[in-house]
């Protein structure tokens, strides 16, 4: 049985505050639990209801687990229809970034990208296409979120995630930076070469104006029809597309 | 001030049953209530809060408008953050497809899609591709749901949605239907020609059995990293964005 203290501190890793103040974030579902346990990030704890039992038997002996009721899961789980397997992870030591790692390669940067959803599928489809790191501004929407998890489908626990100030890491990287606005060179014609940044703004707001001097191609993803924009995931997806055709050619 | 009535109305129009019998559908937002009230929708009713009322001066007289208060809002909004305007959008009569206008060009078929905002992206972004026609399996996800429309930005009011038995429609339509698949040629070295439909399946498996056959033509994103698979809105997007870069050649 969940003891009144386990209870609120799931409960509690729903806020960035306590996430930030255990070291601690929620992953939910059996495929998302087992590849983090696989990949290098420490388990504090696995709940389990019993029809999971069977399938974590080969998880590794050290790992804390306790079987609970479905009722006890539906207390301390932050989906609608709870999954059955919820594990505390614990949040990996941030690092300096070490710029040699994003050389010869492409990478994105997220400058205040705010909705759990898209900041999740942004990674889910960075890792489809073998991007390893996303660099984020300080104010991106926070990717413990249980919300961000969720919709990564396991693919947090291989996506580097970096936040930091771009306003100075931009022109250390040097680095190219494809700005994604509304007026810039045709995507299917431009050359992206062999490494640099894409860069993505907020939902509304785009990228910020600090920012777009830092940008050395302005890229637009041609637009046919008569929608004012494209969802900031759906249009991320689609230059790590544009990326992948370049580089596979 | 709203009556009992019309709050029990606008409520119940969260649920497929009560906008089939209503033939009403509730869009939320400015911009998404202006973009129906100017394209061919017939407007049942707008509600909107005093801040809003200089916006829409310019509204047509004949569409019945009403101000009420933000609290008179918070018991009627299908959203966390209501947005100060909500409109009763009458339901366009089902209509048979016609076949002809779904030739030299490209249409959308989703064969099962269940998620509201994976619904609401892809209308968006097929607006923003200029693609006019998405064609639904009768189970698809309902797109007068409110999730749904909030989802598609306005884009809804420009973009044609059929509900129909993929079984019958795509045989008889005699088009090339490009199914997205794991294991099918890579879409970056498709010929995708002038006219066809894009063909996606539901979130968790995909394009159903009895409708594999009628594909002609199998695609697949290339992978590059570990990803299990990508978002339907996020493949759709790609779809869209290779033929239009294939078509704008």
């Amino acid at each position: 049985m969940l003891s009144k203290s386990q209870i609120s501190l799931v409960s509690s890793l729903q806020h960035k505050k306590f996430r930030r103040q255990h070291h601690l974030f929620i992953a939910e579902g059996l495929k998302s639990v087992v590849e983090f346990t696989q990949s290098g990030y420490d388990t504090e704890a696995i709940y389990y209801t019993p029809q999971f039992a069977p399938k974590l038997l080969n998880l590794s002996k050290k790992i804390n687990t306790q079987e609970i009721s479905e009722a006890e899961l539906k207390r301390i789980t932050a989906l609608k229809t709870p999954s059955g397997v919820l594990a505390l992870i614990r949040i990996p030591a941030t690092q300096d970034i070490n710029y040699n790692l994003l050389r010869n390669k492409f990478s994105i940067v997220l400058d205040g990208v705010q909705d759990p959803g898209n900041m999740g599928t942004i990674i889910r489809t960075a890792d489809w296409f073998g991007i390893q790191h996303i660099i984020c501004s300080e104010d991106t929407v926070d990717v413990y979120n249980p919300k961000v998890v969720q919709a990564t489908m396991g693919s947090l626990s291989r996506v580097n995630i970096h936040y930091t100030d771009l306003n100075k890491l931009l022109p250390a990287l040097k680095l190219p930076v494809f700005g994604a606005l509304l007026d810039g060179t045709n995507i299917y014609q431009t050359s992206f070469g062999t490494e640099g940044l894409v860069l993505m703004g907020n939902e509304g707001n785009g990228i910020r104006p600090e920012i777009l001097p830092l940008i050395s191609t302005s890229v637009t993803i041609p637009q046919a029809g008569k929608a004012e924009s494209l969802n900031v995931a759906i249009a991320t997806a689609i230059f790590c597309s544009e990326i992948s055709r370049n580089t596979l050619k």
